[in-house]
């Protein structure tokens, strides 16, 4: 059932050393690859980190100074920068247009399909949120097009124990029935 | 399988006229409701529009004009408009100094979580971003703190065709082992 992987899904910061395998991982992305995006532009990528120099200079790179609170992803067995592309201009402009900028809406759907597909196979993941975008893409030597925007490391968890961050009741989110016509 | 319902998943257009039971609307909305986002804001609302002078209102307000593209929308049982709100500061100062706008990602991932469940329960669905924002914001009395981001229309797929659309492959959207260190 999908809710019992949503229900299962918390954000893991504690991973246990145990490799993940990698035909896990591309599950993963494969799931973040079939997700719907504004006309289909499918702004993002993916750049998996596992080698463990490479973590290191990553998490330099990202977690230093005011950011530091984000260190735990660095422990991760795998770390995934998702980026935003600058792809077709339709929805771009349209979305400037609007005051929207899809491209980050269409990463939040793909990176959560990575995420809950980590979730059915057992791996723990959190979306972060909070790095130095700007280290970040100087050591992936990364274009004005490209945005390194969330990093979700991913790793067996090893805080079994299911805290849950408590969430808005439902009347407080959604809003039934509205209007009174028939 | 969740790769299974990612698959299932597309842009529905078409939608019968048999109505979409209100538990199944529940179960989307919930599970909606469980999905993570920055410093846990929950910065959304989902408002149902299922009546059909409601529906006739919201249709006007969001797709006459230039927008009339979407109105297939407006032909589903069920509409629900899924709206940024201005929640705790902390995301929002946090997105800003780093470029980045976190309840826009948040709303995404909401979103899908909406979307797959709907999926599984064998309703189409279709991200909807193309439509008349301050229209809609008028008719719904909305505050300058509440942005429509996205509609979502809800009802059985009436085309049983599964065309789904093209996407990338998993080459040009992934990058696997980044760096040369071991």
């Amino acid at each position: 059932m999908f809710l019992d992987i949503v229900k299962k899904r918390r954000s893991v910061r504690k991973y246990q050393d145990r490799p993940v395998e990698k035909e896990k991982i591309d599950l993963c992305l494969e799931a973040a690859r079939l997700a719907p995006s504004a006309c289909n532009a499918q702004p993002w990528k993916f750049i998996v980190f596992e080698k463990l120099e490479a973590k290191e200079q990553l998490c330099r790179a990202a977690f230093s100074g005011i950011y530091k609170n984000s260190a735990f992803a660095g422990k991760a067995p795998v770390i995934i920068v998702a980026l935003n592309t600058k792809g077709k201009r339709l929805p771009s402009l349209a979305g400037r247009f609007q005051g929207k900028h899809y491209p980050l809406i269409d990463l939040g759907i793909a990176g959560e399909h990575l995420v809950l597909q980590a979730t059915e196979l057992g791996l723990g993941t959190c979306w972060v949120g909070w790095f130095n975008g700007r280290g970040v893409s100087e050591l992936l030597g990364l274009s004005r097009h490209e945005n390194p925007v969330a990093l979700i490391p991913i790793g067996y968890p090893a805080d079994t124990r299911g805290r849950s961050a408590s969430r808005k009741v439902l009347e407080e989110i959604a809003v039934w029935g509205w209007g009174s016509g028939g």
